[in-house]
């Protein structure tokens, strides 16, 4: 048995650190990595994709809205022309750092507001299908697991990698529980575990209301983003190790 | 004979308008094309792109300081690390949008105060030197014509075009005359259009004391960011194709 | 019998030209001034405050999302904190250039996505009312004629001015055709003027269905983006003048 | 005896943390607070001045050049008029937030590359001299200690207050020790302290030489950028304290 553990990474901007990437390199096969829209300084990037390289984990361009101060969190009505020709520029100049890193870009995982906002609307999401295929049709989606987004861009010809996140609860439909409601957030690294376990072992996760609910998931992200959240992300890896899970990349 | 023309396009922003890029590309043999950091959003750069693929002008990567509001003609102090990946990053992006209009980034030209820093300032050159081997090796560099930059960049295995500028005095010592002293600019069609085809036939310009001053350039650069600008351009290619002096890039 | 005209100016960027400020300045009493988030360098803005000055008209404040390369067109889903304090932000430093300028800040009309959002969601427009009253109270806010906005400022205790558009079409309903739809925008001069005179004298326009429709204004605005839109806005304060309207900011 | 410390704050970004606002507000008197130039976004900037004014620091705008990936900290040759209007709109935009907060902007201290090229280069100094003027004259400079900086400004009719480097040495002529040299920065908390003692005591500190040297000083600037920094300044508040010297802002 074998799972992608995948992490935002790169997300630091000039003087501004966020999250640490060295960590998280130790932990994850996966690094989708910030192309400057959201977050990410070329020398930067640069950096991050080097320690990408040199600690074997494959490369994604983490896609964004054109957003710093925001983050790439606040949703945005960006036409098709500028959302196309804008996820290609942010690819392109990942490949260009990347190729200088030794490394290559293998899969795309849009970022914030636009994962979220391509999980079910139809016309983004074809901007950034259409955006991948033109640049290079071997690109993989990451997406997010049960989302309409998975069977579109199945349907235009990409693979895709269904990812579930591991400190996130899910209501029985599947879906993410909102982050307004109660049970959104798990924080206790022993039930995200066994949760993770299951979900690689039997295809399944407790919902909030108790109940199992199926996740076809082939990556699990992790957040990096506080000594809190590398914790879980190490003590995730730890337990797969000692089950028998081998964390390996989807691109292997 | 032949000679390369090049101009600067790409550089509207957003709802911002710059230059003709149409009438240029009827003109010029190559386009320098910019690549967000001074000027370009990646929706309209894409549409220049497939603007030059159609009418057969060769790509240049038109990379700059990162500076919207100064257009890229502000010196910046920018460290070797910062200067490098920003370079690589305007190379890649540029190539990802290049791919996808079905052409190539062939060449790298430095914009505004890049341009004129690297020309003599030895660290700076060296690290746009580094980022252009470091993404591609086969980029041609388009640099000022005399300056020390050339011998640096082909010392370090890079191919180098020449280039003279056809609205700008030279001095007598081949270099151009300051923008703050008279002579700097050009601006009678029959003039220039006299003093380049010299350039071409002759390899000789005359300096704005009435002297003869060698000047070895493969390429001239003409502007498009006014309508007298496009008439000196478009009457300087008329003038050269009916003295038989072919318009070609200089990368075939 | 009065009216105000307002245009938007200010709107160049850097080395980008917008608009034709001077023009514009001899045509309307009112001008939308860009603070820099859509549109807008400090130098240039300072420019356009004197040149209002110099012509005798009041200044407003022409707050946006925080979108360049959108020109803040483009919906942006802003929590309220940020919001509240970037509207702040905008107005002070309009007021800091309007101060050297010789003039002051006498009212807020938002731009583009922002004003077409806050005239019917009321998140946001609670928010742009509460950073208007918590700079200056004594603010001014310029809003779409007939819409929920206007009794939500003054209920919060703003004085507000409702505007109608010189060139859109109205429905029976009094709001505006939306763009997507036929008779969105009117071009003749003459129809254009003789439906401003009308609303001015009977508050009246005539509606895309033909019918007539109530709406309440004290400013009407125009544009000067283009030659065309200059010479409507000419030609109406032509015939304003022709007619004995008296074109006079509201806060005269 | 008494004497002000100032520190530079309100340095967050969007998602981006840096320093430490609150603990800092503990020891300062005087708040250079960040106008998003090179560092912090209006909601920050806005809680950063309450919480200044909650604390009863006095608060400064530490203006900068736009450069949001430099952090400010590269040399920019902006022209006379950007760097006249771009002072004004950070003044004033921090003038507006800071009446909301219920507080004022007392002085200005440029930052970074903007502090050190202004204390030697008289064109850049004037712009900013000129804008402090035009925007309100009662406006305090805080300027390095020893630069010509402070002459220039008093002739223009400025207060100038002199500041001191905590943690930096001197050279025997009272410059700052440059940072590639060894010596420029101190890191002991109690070398520091009873060298601050001194300063503030007789007007002299040690050089790195050992030899005395006179710094007339009316400010301290302390750092908070690091653990290690607040707790270099949090010493030497303690100690001031200790020995009767009263921590008070020049602004009184």
């Amino acid at each position: 048995m074998k799972i992608d553990l995948n992490s935002d990474l790169g997300e630091s901007l000039g003087g501004w650190r966020m999250g640490d990437d060295a960590a998280m390199l130790d932990i994850v096969s996966s690094a989708n990595v910030a192309c400057g829209f959201h977050a990410g300084d070329p020398a930067g990037i640069l950096e991050t994709l080097k320690a990408a390289r040199a600690r074997g984990a494959i490369v994604g361009a983490h896609v964004s809205y054109p957003d710093l101060v925001g983050f790439g969190r606040r949703n945005m009505d960006v036409a098709s022309a500028d959302l196309v020709a804008g996820v290609i520029y942010q690819i392109g100049a990942l490949q260009g750092l990347a190729r200088v890193a030794g490394t290559e870009v293998r899969y795309v995982k849009p970022h914030g507001a636009l994962y979220n906002t391509i999980a079910h609307d139809r016309r983004q999401a074809t901007d950034v299908i259409t955006a991948m295929r033109a640049i290079d049709p071997s690109l993989v989606l990451v997406a997010l697991a049960g989302s309409p987004l998975i069977d579109w861009a199945r349907d235009a010809g990409l693979t895709v990698v269904a990812e579930a996140f591991a400190d996130r609860g899910y209501t029985p439909e599947g879906t993410l529980v909102s982050r307004r409601d109660p049970g959104a957030v798990l924080h206790d690294v022993d039930q995200i575990a066994a949760r993770m376990l299951m979900l690689v072992r039997e295809g399944v996760v407790e919902a909030v209301d108790g109940s199992p609910v199926r996740i076809a998931a082939d990556s699990i992200c992790v957040h990096g983003d506080s000594p809190g959240a590398v914790a879980i992300a190490r003590h995730l890896r730890e337990r797969f190790e000692q089950e028998g899970v081998r964390i390996s990349s989807f691109a292997g």
